[in-house]
């Protein structure tokens, strides 16, 4: 596609020349995403204020030209690749919070605020805000709510739809508008905040959010668990959740991501079926009794061992094994096939065994960890050659009719953009497809926010 | 209205004659909610079935005919008034408790369940779904979710927003969909499921919820605070939420609530400026420190008395205020006007009195109490006769900005329904409203789900 040269005046105009780029070298650089899908986009711009993005979407409206809103790329899923061409916005130099409101536990910031950011604004106050990518450090928090993107927190703290009160936003339409509330709860009219929150771009551009805020507790006890086998180590997973104290991290590894960890990270990694990190958080004087109830739980058949860190360096060194893990993977297979589903917790079980069988039946390698207290499990394939990504992605189909067949989901954090899109009819029914198709229409009537993204 | 013959036909057929209704006792019994408006409407039908919503809405849709979603019919706002006439559906008999799954933390049930019951049935798993209206024993889980009803609890569990997987549902479209999921994070499409709740009725006819369950903590600690004036109990609610240890209630009275609730409820009520109810919960032996740390942030300025229950009676006796006041009001005004306004916590100070400078300049008394940890606030007006009801009601247009121009909003956890309608767009701008419209059309596209109500 070329823009019109009117639409490039008007680029010009909305963003001035410091802010709009149509070289080849800045479309290259945000062409692609942490999917390493890329196409080329016809131009970048770098918003600063909200105003400019309701002009841009008008004058790109008019002209139907896609607009690709970025954070900083990190999605796994392709949802930033500008497939049509047409306009990525960079969200990037939008990057102030606007106020930190710890009386009204609340932030208002703007979208280009990466989320490690935040967190370093907050703890002053005493107050995080929940979510919490790995990727903490490089993402921001419009890509956190347009993905929906948690973390190990989510178990106890939930995800960005339970931490969000209220947003602007421009819809496809290039109507400006704000939704939700400064205040923990209201009623007053359809929940457009939630619906944004997880839309990956499609429906609005999202300009600034008032985020809320949770207390940070002050204690931290980290917990390590080993088990015979996976199945054991899943059926503590249930144990633990079933009871009162829910930890604020637990993390789930099988023996494949061990055994690779161990291989990268040395002889601090156990060997061992599967492995549990658990924590637990709360006011110092109530951190005994929670380590208690939960090893309570993690106790039981298969269990090989119990360690509770002592100390910040034991800690670290309890978690190892989790941070030996992505680059360990990256020296099997650069071109891991990352997927993030969910299930039940009690079928957490049956997930890991038919995990176990697809990997033998296809012949791939799979590893498996995550965020087991939701039911959230990243299963990276890891194809060494084509004939094995080949393989890799025959597995696929079988992998996902086995998680539908669990009551689970596609994605629990990652998202669906581009990747995903041709399962999401594995997922849902037709008729909510079609409501989704509706709700599109409804804030995009011309389909030009992030096209080929999302829905099938 | 007269229903067309053909359709009276459609509904026997659908519901069989013992649970489909025109006499006139039967319409009248459904005319009319706890708002104490009423509009008779043409038949009512009595739901067992997800499938007979679906023929219902199909037949309906073709005679442009509208459908009136019912639980209980306890909610404040006109909502289930059928002001255009059409079928009453009465979701009383659609009552099954389908599933209880603690290893999963959530339970599936038919929208006619009574909160009160299913409290009941998942004490025994040690498990609580966290919204708690007063209205608990009489109000269904259907109208619940529809109205995003709350209550004390809500400060530290939130909303059915927050406790809410998935839902069954049938939209105007009369297309049966499912949204959400079985587990407690999801990022596979668009948030249907907070999309419908809070909707009231408008956008889809919900037939099945998937609930997330709460382990309930074993102990409780009551505390009573009174204070010299509203406004330094304004500054304590700040205060205790502005600190890590967040109470499961937190609720205001005002000294015109007191006055009465002492006058009907005798001496047990104390007489002060205001009063606070706090409540902690948890594990047993992490109370002391919760009523350390709350008790620490209710003392400043202005405390009077604050009082911890040692026994259970003790506690029954500190909520004895609290209960009188719905009685005592009644007394007073049978026709009082019943606000849930809600604003950022730190404003409560200037919304306390600001009512009191509007209760004299109108020269109306208002009853003011809620649930403060939300800045969630009943202001009930009272008038006593025709004048001074004329008066309350150009009272409360100044009582609306006040709420707006602290960044409150009009309903805390109510709803809109018919009564609240003229004020949204106080609270909303055009944009959003537009964008609501937009969502309604793709959801009933005939307008035929419980029309004027909710938008204006
Ligand atoms: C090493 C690594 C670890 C990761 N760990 C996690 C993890 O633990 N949990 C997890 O959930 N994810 C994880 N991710 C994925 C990724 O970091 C998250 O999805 C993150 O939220 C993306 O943020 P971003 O700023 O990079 O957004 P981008 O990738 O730039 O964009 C993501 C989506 O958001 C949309 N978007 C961005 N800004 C806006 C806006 N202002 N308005 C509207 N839409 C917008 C884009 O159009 C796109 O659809 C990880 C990624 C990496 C590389
Ligand atoms: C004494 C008393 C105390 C109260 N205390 C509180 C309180 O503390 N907090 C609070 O929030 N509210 C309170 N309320 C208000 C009321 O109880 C709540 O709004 C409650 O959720 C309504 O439930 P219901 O079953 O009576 O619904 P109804 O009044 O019958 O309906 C309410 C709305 O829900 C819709 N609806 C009902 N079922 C469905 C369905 N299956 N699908 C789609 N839409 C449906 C209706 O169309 C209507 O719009 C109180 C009311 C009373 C009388």
């Amino acid at each position: 596609m070329k823009l019109p040269a009117s639409l490039l005046d008007t680029l010009h105009t909305i963003f001035g020349a410091h802010a709009c780029s149509t070289d080849d070298a800045e479309r290259l650089a945000y062409a692609y995403d942490n999917s390493r899908r890329h196409a080329l986009p016809d131009a970048v711009v770098f918003v600063q204020e909200h105003a400019q993005i309701e002009k841009l979407v008008l004058a790109c409206r008019e002209h139907r030209v896609p607009i690709i809103a970025r954070g900083r790329g990190t999605n796994t899923t392709g949802a930033t690749v500008p497939v049509d061409g047409g306009i990525v916005v960079s969200f990037e130099r939008m990057n102030r919070i606007l106020r930190i409101d710890p009386d009204n536990r609340l932030a208002v910031v703007e979208p280009g605020v990466l989320n490690g950011d935040l967190q370093r604004a907050l703890a002053p106050h005493g107050f995080f805000w929940p979510p919490d990518p790995t990727s903490s450090p490089w993402c921001s928090i419009g890509g956190n709510l347009a993905c929906n993107s948690a973390g190990p927190r989510t178990v106890k703290y939930g995800s960005p739809r339970e931490n969000t009160l209220g947003l602007r936003a421009v819809a496809g339409t290039g109507e400006g508008f704000r939704s939700g509330t400064y205040t923990s709860k209201g009623a007053t009219g359809y929940d457009l905040t939630r619906l944004l929150i997880g839309s990956e771009g499609t429906l609005a551009l999202i300009t600034e959010a008032t985020l809320k805020l949770t207390p940070k507790p002050s204690g931290l006890r980290t917990l390590r668990a080993t088990y015979r086998d996976v199945s054991s180590a899943a059926h503590a997973v249930a144990r633990i959740m079933a009871q009162p104290v829910t930890p604020c991290a637990l993390e789930f590894i099988d023996d494949v991501a061990l055994k690779l960890a161990h291989d990268h990270g040395g002889d601090s990694v156990p060997l061992a079926g599967a492995m549990l990190m658990i924590e637990v958080d709360g006011e110092p004087d109530t951190l005994a009794s929670a380590v208690d109830a939960v090893s309570r739980a993690a106790r039981g058949d298969g269990l090989e061992e119990l360690r509770v860190a002592q100390s910040a360096e034991e800690t670290q060194a309890l978690w190892s094994a989790r941070k030996a893990l992505s680059p360990a993977q990256r020296t099997i297979s650069p071109n891991k096939i990352n997927e993030d589903v969910v299930v039940p917790v009690s079928r957490l079980p049956e997930l890991v065994d038919g995990i176990r069988q697809l990997s033998k039946k296809h012949d791939v390698l799979i590893v498996t960890f995550g965020h087991a207290g939701n039911g959230n499990l990243h299963v990276n394939l890891l194809p060494r050659d084509d004939a094995e990504r080949e393989r890799a992605h025959a597995c696929l189909a079988d992998f996902f009719a086995l998680v539908i067949s669990l009551q689970g989901t596609l994605s629990g954090e990652h998202g669906i953009g581009l990747v995903k899109r041709e399962f999401m009819s594995l997922a849902l029914q037709p008729s909510t497809l079609s409501l989704m198709h509706g709700v599109k229409a409804a804030f995009d009537p011309d389909g030009i926010l992030n096209p080929g993204k999302l829905l099938p």
